[in-house]
C-alpha cells in the first residue's frame, strides 16, 4: 500500500469490551498502523459499561490482538505481531466507562474529547460496536449532547453495522432516528461485504473492460444467479438467529449488495454518491411481488440433522437457545425480477443458506445460449456461457465455454477458463475492516450502505416475510450437508433452469 | 477416438520415395490404423523415379517410422511403434517405379489400380508428395488415362499441397489445368494448418458460445492483429525459400485461412461447400490495395545475424542457396482491410517471419477501450481487453482483462485468464496429417482449400508482390533473435497501436 495518512480523529467505540472491536477493529487499526495509515494524531477512545483503567484496557487489547496474531486460522496475517507497530498503536489507546442510555456518559465523552490532542477541531468518528437497540439510542444522545456537530474540519461521523431494522418499518424508522441529529453523509452503515476486494472488483470488471458491459443485458443474458452458501451452522448464535433467520440475516444487505454492484447502471464516477445513487435507483426497481408472487416466487428451508464435511451437524430445532417448534428459514431461495429497460424478462435467483455441503459465495451470469443450427449433429449441443464472479472462498472470475473435442468429428466439450486473485495480486493482510475504517477517516462512503439502499433493499424482501408470516409459502427442510432443499432447485426447474453447481 | 473406418480405397502417392511420404504421410496412416479407421481394404501404392522392390520399398519405410518413432522430438507420438499396427500397415503398402511426366506410368498404374483388390469400384486416391511442378502434370496425365473418372461408388480424388501458385496469375493458371480433367469437389488441396484442431476450435469458439458473436464486429473490436512468428531460420531450404519469401510461403495460405476463420461470417452448416463459401466471401471481401497503398501498408525484412535462444544464426544472405544479394523477404507485415458490413474501419495486421526471438502462432482480437470516464483518478487506465486464441505452442485461449488492484484505492491492473487445450484434453497423438487423410476418404472438404479461396488468397497479396517487384516498399533489415523489424512496429504505432508481445 503506498501511504497515505488518514486525517487526524478520535475513534470513539461504543462497546470497547465487546467482541467486534477486540477480534475486527483494533486488528484493523494495526494494519493501518502498519501502513502508516493513521494521522500522526489518530487516537481511539473505547467506551462500554465496565469500569476499566485505561491501563488495564490496554492491557486487554494487548492480550487479544497476540492471541488472534497467534492464531493460524484467523484472517489476521501478522503470524507474529510487529512489536513496535502494536506499541505506537496501544498509546493511542484509553477508556471511558459509562452506561450508553446514560447523559451523563455523553456529557463525560464531550469532554474527554476536548481534553484529548486529537488533531485539528477534535474531529471524531463514533463507532456503534454495540448491540443494535443502542444504534439510534447513541445517536440521539450524541446529538442531544453536541457531539454531531461539525466544524469545516473538525469532522464527526457516526459508523453502525448491521442489522439496519428487522423490516422495512422498522429500517424506515430506525434511518428517522439517525437522521434526526445526524446528516446522511455523517452516517457510515456498514456491510463487511462491501470492505471485500472481489465485491468491490465487479464494479471494476463491468466498467473497466470493453468486452462485458456490451452483453451485460436481457439482449444476452439469459438470467443471474447470486447464491452465498455457509456450511457452518448457527455456531451458538441461536438466540439471535432464531429471531432473524437467513432472509432478513443476508438478503436485504449482503445479497442485495451484490444484485446491485452486478446489476445497477454505470454511475457517473465512483463517488460515494454517485455509486449509492445508482445501486438504489436499481433495488427501487426490483419489482414489489404481490403476496401470492412472493408465496410462489420464494423458498424457506430449515436444516435437519446431517453432515457437513465429516461434522455432525444436528437437527437446527435442537441448536441451543432454538425454539423447539421453530420455523425459522436457516435457507432461502428467492426469484426476482428487475423492472427496468436493461433486465426486464430476466430473473435473477437468489439463494443463501446455512450447514450446507459447500462454502461459495458468486454470482453467475448465464448468457443466451449460441443459435444449435451449426452443431445439429454435433455429440454435445452447446452448454451456457457462464460468467462466475467468485466472492469467496478462491475469489477470482471464471468463464465457462464451449471448445471443440479434440478429434475427427466437429464435437462439443464444456471447458472454463479462471482467473485467481491470489494468483495475480498478493493479497494485502486484513481482517477486511482495514478499508472500511479507513474510507470512513477521509469520509468516502463508497463502500458504506445508504438509509435509501437499505430501505429499498427491506422493501423488496417485505412481501416475502408477509406472505411467511401469514402462514403462505410452507417451510421446507434439507439435510445438513446438502445443496438445499429440492424446492429452491424446483424454483429454477420450473422456469427450465437449473443452479450451477457449487464446486 | 471412436472408431470410425473409412471407406476403402487405394492411396497413390506420387513422390513416394521423398520426404513428405516418409515423414508425415506414412505415420498418419499408421495412426489411423492404430485408431482403426482405415478401411479393411485399404492400399497404399508408392509411385516414384527410382526402381524399387516391393519389399525394399516396404524396409525403407519400416526403417524411416522406427527412426521416427525412437526420435523424442519430433510430432510422431507412439515413442515405442506398436509392431502390430505397423505390420497391419506394412502389408498393404506396395510400389510402383515410374516418370511423373511419362504416360506410360499412368497406364502401368492403371492395371495395378486394376488388378488390387482395394474395395467396391477401385476408388483411389491420388496424392502429389511431389515437387510443385509436377501438380498439374501428374492431374493432366492421370485424366487422360480415365483415372479421374469415377463411379458411383467408386470415387476418386486428388490431393495437392501448397504452393498453389506463386501469384494471381499462376494461381488462376494451376486451378485452370487442374480443373480441366477433374471436378472441383474431386480435388483435395491440403493447408495442414487446417488440420490444427486449434485453427478448427477457432469456429467452435465463435460458434458455439452465445457469449463472443455478439461482440464480434465493428462495433466492439478495435482491430485484430494475426501472428506467425518462427524461431527457425531457413533451415537449409535456402533454394526454395530464396525463390518464395515470407509473404508467399505463409499470408495467402496460412495466415489467410486463420484470417477467413476468424472474420467469416457463421456459415449455414460446418459443411465443406458452406464453409468454403464464407471463406472465399470474406476473402472477396479483403480491400485490393493500389500500389501505392501496398507499399505503405506492407513492411517486408531480411534477418541479419544474431542469436535465437543462444543459437548463432548467420545473416540470410549467408544461408546456403541464398543469393548474396537476394532482396528476399523473411518477414512481413502487412495491414488488411475488409470492405464489409461486420468489419468497416477495423484493421487486420498481419505479420510472419523467420529467425524471430519467439515461436508464436496466434489471432489478437483486441475490443475496444471501455470509456475512461469512471477511472479518471485510477493509477492506471483500462487496458485493451485482448482475446487471444493461441495456436501454437501451447494451445489455447486467453483473456485479457482489467481486475481491481488489492488496496483502498480503485486503481486498475491487466491480469488475464487462460484455457488451455492440453489442460482440458488428452490430445490424440499426431504429426497432423491424420484429420486431413481421413476427411479426403470420407469426402469431407470442409478443411481443404477451394480454388475460390487461392485464387482470393493471392488477389488480396498481388497489390504487395506488384509494389515491391516495381521496387516500392523498402526491403528493412532485423536482427535474427528480435521481435521483427522496427517498420512492422511503426506500421501499428502510425495508426496508435501495438502489437501484443509474444510472451
Amino acid at each position: 500500500m503506498a501511504a497515505l495518512r488518514a486525517p487526524d480523529c478520535t475513534l470513539v467505540i461504543f462497546g470497547a469490551a465487546g467482541d467486534l472491536t477486540k477480534r475486527l477493529l483494533i486488528p484493523a487499526l494495526y494494519d493501518l498502523e502498519r501502513a502508516g495509515r493513521l494521522g500522526a494524531k489518530f487516537k481511539v477512545l473505547g467506551v462500554d459499561h465496565n469500569s476499566c483503567s485505561q491501563e488495564d484496557f490496554r492491557q486487554a487489547q494487548t492480550r487479544f490482538i497476540a492471541q488472534l496474531a497467534a492464531d493460524t486460522t484467523s484472517e489476521f496475517e501478522p503470524g507474529k505481531l510487529d512489536s513496535a507497530v502494536w506499541g505506537r498503536l496501544r498509546q493511542r489507546l484509553s477508556y471511558l466507562a459509562g452506561d450508553f442510555e446514560d447523559a451523563a456518559t455523553y456529557r463525560a465523552l464531550s469532554e474527554r474529547l476536548q481534553a484529548m490532542d486529537a488533531g485539528p477541531d477534535r474531529a471524531a468518528i463514533f463507532y456503534c460496536a454495540t448491540a443494535p437497540r443502542f444504534f439510534a439510542e447513541a445517536a440521539g444522545q450524541l446529538a442531544k449532547a453536541g457531539l454531531a456537530q461539525e466544524t469545516p474540519r473538525g469532522f464527526r461521523r457516526l459508523i453502525i453495522e448491521k442489522p439496519f431494522g428487522h423490516d422495512f418499518a422498522s429500517a424506515v424508522a430506525l434511518n428517522r432516528r439517525l437522521l434526526k441529529g445526524w446528516r446522511e453523509d455523517q452516517v457510515f452503515r456498514i456491510d463487511h461485504f462491501l470492505g471485500k476486494e472481489t465485491v468491490q472488483n465487479i464494479m471494476v470488471t463491468r466498467f473497466a473492460n470493453g468486452l462485458f458491459e456490451p452483453i451485460w443485458s436481457r439482449a444476452h443474458i439469459d438470467h443471474v444467479q447470486i447464491t452465498a452458501c455457509e456450511s457452518v451452522d448457527v455456531e451458538g448464535r441461536g438466540r439471535f438467529y432464531d429471531q432473524t433467520g437467513a432472509l432478513r440475516d443476508m438478503v436485504p444487505n449482503h445479497m442485495f449488495q451484490l444484485l446491485a454492484m452486478t446489476a445497477m447502471e454505470p454511475p457517473n464516477s465512483f463517488e460515494a454518491d454517485d455509486v449509492l445513487a445508482e445501486k438504489a435507483k436499481l433495488l427501487d426497481a426490483v419489482r414489489r411481488q404481490t403476496p401470492a408472487e412472493a408465496a410462489s416466487n420464494g423458498v424457506r428451508a430449515q436444516y435437519r440433522a446431517g453432515k457437513v464435511g465429516g461434522r455432525k451437524v444436528r437437527d437446527y430445532r435442537r441448536e441451543p437457545d432454538v425454539a423447539a417448534d421453530s420455523d425459522t428459514e436457516t435457507f432461502v431461495a428467492l426469484k426476482l425480477c428487475i423492472d427496468n429497460w436493461r433486465w426486464a424478462g430476466v430473473p435473477f435467483y437468489i439463494r443463501t443458506g446455512k450447514a450446507l455441503g459447500a462454502r461459495s459465495t458468486q454470482v453467475v451470469v448465464r448468457f443466451k445460449q449460441a443459435p444449435h443450427v451449426l452443431f445439429r449433429q454435433a455429440k454435445g449441443r452447446p452448454t451456457c456461457n457462464d460468467l462466475v464472479l467468485q466472492i469467496q472462498p478462491d475469489e477470482g472470475l471464471t468463464l465457462a465455454f464451449d471448445a471443440k473435442t479434440p478429434g475427427p468429428q466437429m464435437d462439443l466439450s464444456p471447458v472454463q477458463m479462471t482467473f485467481r486473485y491470489a494468483d495475480a495480486f498478493k493479497a494485502p493482510p486484513g481482517v477486511g475492516y482495514e478499508t472500511l475504517l479507513y474510507d470512513c477517516m477521509l469520509g468516502d462512503r463508497t463502500l458504506f450502505q445508504g438509509a435509501r439502499t437499505i430501505e429499498l433493499g427491506w422493501r423488496a424482501v417485505q412481501p416475502f416475510l408477509d406472505a411467511w408470516a401469514r402462514g403462505n409459502g410452507e417451510l421446507e427442510t434439507y439435510r445438513a450437508g446438502s445443496t438445499g432443499p429440492r424446492a429452491a432447485d424446483a424454483l429454477l426447474a420450473r422456469d427450465g433452469r437449473a443452479w450451477r453447481s457449487l464446486s
